[in-house]
């Protein structure tokens, strides 16, 4: 199945949704958001953790730390959704659908450790739902998935992908690449501080996203949704240290750091110091037909769509 | 695995949410209840739909009303929670994990009719995640989850599970038993406009829940909730023509009706003619060791929590 093209189709149909007032922005960006009978704005979002495709297999009897990075990163995917709209997250709900021999201290366990993590980044988990697969599928892989609700930053508002301007730079947190074969996939820390910086800066920043599928290709999420060219050079690029190349630290995804454009005004001087968390301009927003540049150390312009994973993410 | 068991150590845990102030009620009830940085009330459920447990397992290619069924009780299970707490829905999420070899066009189907049924209950869909089972999985389930945001009756607030009192009288709403070998399970209608009825009389609800597990068993669960005894007069049961006998109207489950307690003098006589729907007053709200008699016709007290269905809805 092509997961892009069903997504399409998906999106295609959210046309209809201009009918129901209390819809501000549908399906296709980080997060959707809905107004509240007062008016406040509400982030939502949605993701799977499936076995075997968001994490390793699972031995019968996982121990403890293995099923502590499985629950944080269920989690955690859906809290670097709001951190990507320049949100704060207010609860989460968490779902697993088990196998039916899954042993029971063993959901226990995890859903102590989801309890922890999404308290951990004040999104407590106020509710959820429980099921078995059938009996036929005793290889059915454990799934669980995590529902965010958070409120956008209070003067930015949400921060969409649909509003890079033309002259702005792009900027990225952290380092990129390697993520998955490190292991970094199922620790990494969500970038609420970090996006809080940006959006209390007298500079707003234009446009926003996670980098989940690889840079390139989320670069490129950014220029259609935005009707603009993202022209990255890679040379700028954070590459991670044990991240092999910039094509890896363009494409391998799973890296969760926050990608935005916003004004070259932008003062980032103080950014680390307050964070932590390095921040690099690497690119600038150009006119041209939607899509992603990466400039090659040697100089060659490729195409960045092509640099990164398509998976279903709605 | 028991799944109650696992029930009660995660509402165990639930104990520190009391630190977050955004948290009005946690897991345990049909819906968690937030409050928005204005204040308002915020409804939030999550429900899975699992192939081979809530719906029968599917051909390859199964037929297009069968996907319709399916798809509406997918949206269908979680507004019935925002109906249970008094509520109106806002907006949906819903996610699909498919099978690797799931046919793109029927997957694109099953979202046009989520999309669908969402919006007839004024609860767009407004995002989700699409994934796919790994590859040796071929015979994984397809599983669906919605996640349902809502708002409770802006006078009456959150009806709960808890607050039911000695003296109440106990009402159901719609006809019971033989929900699964019927079909109905798929095709029911989420009791809004009821819930709507029942919240704008003078006399308020006191507790209310829908009936998913069975009637023997949610009425326990209002029992425990508010440490009260409810006894419910089987000879009162409205019982489904199709339904072979009482005790299936009793435990069979799956019937999403509306199970409330309210003063006795609350007026009934204009449900039908403004709903479509038939009210019945079936029992009485008594001190006691909290749990639900049901007396049978000739007159036996029979323990209500064991008639119904075990699963683990959090």
């Amino acid at each position: 199945m092509i997961e892009s093209e069903l997504l399409r189709h998906i999106y295609s149909r959210s046309a209809g949704l201009t009918r129901f007032p209390q819809v501000l922005v549908g399906p296709g960006d980080d997060c959707a958001v809905i107004r509240s009978p007062s008016g406040d704005p509400l982030l939502l979002t949605v993701d799977h953790l499936v076995e075997g495709r968001h994490f390793a297999r699972l031995p019968n009897s996982p121990a403890r730390p293995a099923l502590d990075r499985i629950a944080r990163k269920a989690i955690s995917r859906s809290i670097s959704d709001i951190a990507a709209m320049g949100g704060t997250p207010l609860a989460s709900l968490a779902t697993a659908c088990l196998s039916p021999d899954f042993p029971q201290p063993i959901a226990d366990d995890l859903f102590d450790r989801m309890n922890h993590w999404a308290a951990s980044w004040n999104a407590p988990l106020i509710g959820g739902d429980i099921s078995s697969s059938p009996d036929h599928a005793s290889q059915a892989p454990l799934i669980l998935t995590t529902t965010v609700i958070g409120i956008p930053h209070p003067a930015r508002g949400p921060i969409r992908r649909s509003t890079a301007r033309t002259g702005d730079a792009i900027f990225v947190t952290g380092a990129l690449g390697n993520s998955l074969a490190s292991g970094r996939h199922l620790t990494f820390e969500p970038r609420l501080r970090e996006a809080a910086w940006i959006c209390n800066q007298p500079t707003a920043p234009s446009a926003m996203i996670d980098i989940s599928d690889g840079l390139g290709r989320d670069a490129s999420r950014i220029a259609i949704a935005s009707n603009v060219r993202l022209v990255i050079d890679a040379v700028l690029l954070p590459i991670h240290p044990d991240c092999p190349d910039y094509t890896h630290a363009c494409s391998d995804g799973e890296d969760y750091e926050l990608l935005f454009t916003a004004p070259a005004a932008l003062d980032i001087s103080a950014f680390t110091n307050s964070t932590g968390t390095q921040l690099t301009r690497i690119g600038i927003v150009e006119h041209g037909p939607p899509g992603c540049t990466i400039i090659s150390p040697s100089g060659q312009p490729l195409d960045g769509c092509a640099m990164g994973w398509d998976h279903g993410r709605a």
